[in-house]
């Protein structure tokens, strides 16, 4: 018996593709099963929620992912609340979640792994995402840091930043976040994954976070990369959701005996 | 056939007691029904799950109310747990409310009667309950404030809030926001409900709120009494919550017909 993850992917964006295909061979790697269903665009919320309901009833499926975002026809709320909050590792269940959100996560844990403590500090969070900015926030005032949460209709981000110690950017725009937004020393997280065209790349574009990491990692104490920094973190948190998952069951299955 | 609104209390604080007797005199005044039990303060989590229990049942009972603090031998997320999400009129289920909490819900209310539009402002919040300051911090978000989060662990509070177009006080410390701690024109709101000794009084104490209201008026546009201001707004709310429980009932009974 070993973990097994279930991710559901609708439609064929590039880089949805991309995230499902990093998280199959992740798993894999790992010795997890994977199971991988791919649905298209035009699938209706009933195909949807159908497979949702065979994942939830499979005992070999510990894990379920929904891979977003989903088409626009499709209300990914009345997705999400279908899965079973018990395999919900991705942590969005819209009605109280039990494992936490992996990219916030991940985000928490490399600032752990770097020996940063987030206790008192004012941390800045561009970006009100219910994926990233709103539970990565709640997590952070749980953890004793003032959080400013700011997004698109805030006046003034670029002071607000500079009074960041530790200035986490979720908000997908392109290298917003400038250096002389930075207070120096400061801590920078850069969740934003933009592709932006770029000729000179055969796949005709490439890939920025929301930081200009050239001018900003000369003003911060420390800061992640993008491609490189949180992404692979997103996944890592994945996989501990989905092997906690693993674990509970095996623990509640073995307490019935 | 009347709204319901079911209390619970639990214990004999005096603070409580009179909240609860408030609550059941504005229900009456309202032609609602007011159903209220009083538990001993040593009463088990059996005892009063079992009470909410009747009230979950009883469909003359269309809003459930736990008067908080529990006493503390009692886990509140248990109590709020086992109360019917639709009858949950506090809105302080901890998997996902359905009525907005009355004290958030009251200051939105109070904000919105004075023409205050909070998006684009900057929001300064004192306190981080998950009553009061958590989730009104995530309603002002949704409205486009930009919110900081302040708690008892925050530094350089007073330099926060002197930034605030809106200073929101929840943190429960007699009058600590003072003159000095307004941007002058800034609007106001404060939450605490606090009771310091007063030997000049016949009940021994006085109330006061989290804000030296001599000094705040002359620097602030806008500002909240206490008593007087936020208080009798939660009651309203409450009473708002508990007509919306009632009413969304009688329509589901009437699209069964």
């Amino acid at each position: 018996m070993a973990p097994g993850l279930a991710v559901l992917l609708v439609g064929d964006r590039k880089d949805s593709s991309l995230y499902v295909e990093l998280k199959k061979k992740t798993a894999l790697k790992l010795g997890f099963n994977s199971f991988v269903v791919k649905l298209e665009e035009e699938s209706s919320l009933e195909q949807i929620l159908n497979h949702i309901d065979q994942f939830n009833k499979d005992t070999s499926v510990h894990g379920i992912l929904v891979q977003l975002p989903l088409p626009k026809h499709i209300d990914p709320a009345l997705v999400l609340r279908r899965v079973d909050v018990n395999k919900d590792v991705d942590g969005l269940h819209p009605q109280g979640a039990i494992f936490q959100p992996c990219t916030p996560k991940g985000c928490l844990e490399l600032l752990d792994r770097s020996n940063i403590d987030v206790s008192g500090k004012d941390v800045v969070v561009l970006g009100r995402s219910r994926v990233v900015g709103l539970p990565l926030s709640l997590l952070l005032t749980k953890r004793n840091a003032t959080v400013t949460l700011c997004h698109s209709r805030s006046q003034q981000v670029k002071q607000k930043a500079q009074r960041a110690d530790i200035l986490i950017s979720a908000c997908g725009v392109p290298e917003l976040v400038r250096g002389d937004w930075i207070k120096p020393g400061a801590v920078v997280v850069d969740v934003g994954i933009n592709h932006i065209p770029d000729h000179t790349k055969g796949s005709g574009y490439r890939i920025v976070g929301d930081v200009c990491f050239e001018e900003a990692y000369k003003v911060a104490s420390h800061i992640t990369p993008v491609p490189g920094g949180v992404g692979p973190m997103t996944i890592a948190m994945l996989m501990h959701n989905t092997w906690l998952s693993f674990i509970t069951k095996v623990q509640d299955e073995n307490s019935c005996k």
